[in-house]
């Protein structure tokens, strides 16, 4: 599944040294420390899968829970070693997210009370959906025949 | 696992009424619109575990995949019913992350070109953390006597 186009499939290639913080042989789920420069403080780790997928929307289920089980542990390892009173868990995915590497990776942000940071949202979206959304969307969950992987 | 003073765990006991976007039988997440006035864009979603668990800390297994699989199928019915080009994944888990009902819920927020959302923290942490971090976190995660799960 390695691509020889992706920072973290070279990474994970050992082409390119990267901050470990959990690369277990075999394991569908690995953690570094982002670049320092893209920290957003002290701890802040991204949690990906071993295995090259773009975002969510393409992620097997065994990548997608091996993430979920890894940031977990993330979580929990901030609070045990750090003392963190809390985490964010963020992610982009795909183009128009602001995705900054194309293979799926949640950054798990430890938080500490009056840490100074804010990690929610400031502005709304000026997109515009037609019509009665929720059962838009309720549809398209129940709708065995829609294509369930959307390319983008 | 309902908990009677839980705002989620109400609405999942039928006491309230919810915008739900999935609520299948005996499924072990479900999503539901969050209240207008907290929506970040047309479609915004909320997913989260049918049993009670604050956040991503004590989740079980079974609700942190079930969670995670929702996430996936509601972010692939963002773009096959609305044409969204991505989605924005972020959760508050803890007293000090700017959660707002302690029952772990994760937001999946649509996304367009230009639609005018960043997503992205603009501050930093001003939170210190002594020593090699990337070591402290790696030693914690691969520790088996470290207690996994923290109490807040």
């Amino acid at each position: 599944m390695d691509q020889d186009d992706c920072l973290f499939c070279g990474l994970l290639g050992d082409r390119g040294t990267a901050a470990w913080v959990s690369r277990e042989p075999g394991a569908a789920a690995v953690a570094l420390l982002p670049l320092p420069d893209s920290s957003l403080a002290p701890g802040h780790t991204l949690v990906l899968p071993a295995e090259h997928c773009v975002g969510v929307h393409d992620a097997s289920p065994r990548a997608l829970h091996a993430v979920a089980d890894l940031v977990q542990r993330v979580a929990r390892a901030m609070t045990n070693a750090f003392g963190a009173d809390g985490v964010n868990v963020l992610n982009a995915s795909g183009p128009a997210s602001g995705q900054s590497v194309p293979h799926l990776h949640v950054h798990v942000v430890p938080r500490w009370p009056a840490d100074g940071l804010d990690t929610w949202p400031t502005s709304l979206s000026q997109h515009e959906v037609r019509g009665d959304i929720r059962a838009r969307l309720a549809d398209t969950l129940s709708t065995p025949a829609t294509p369930e992987h959307p390319t983008f």
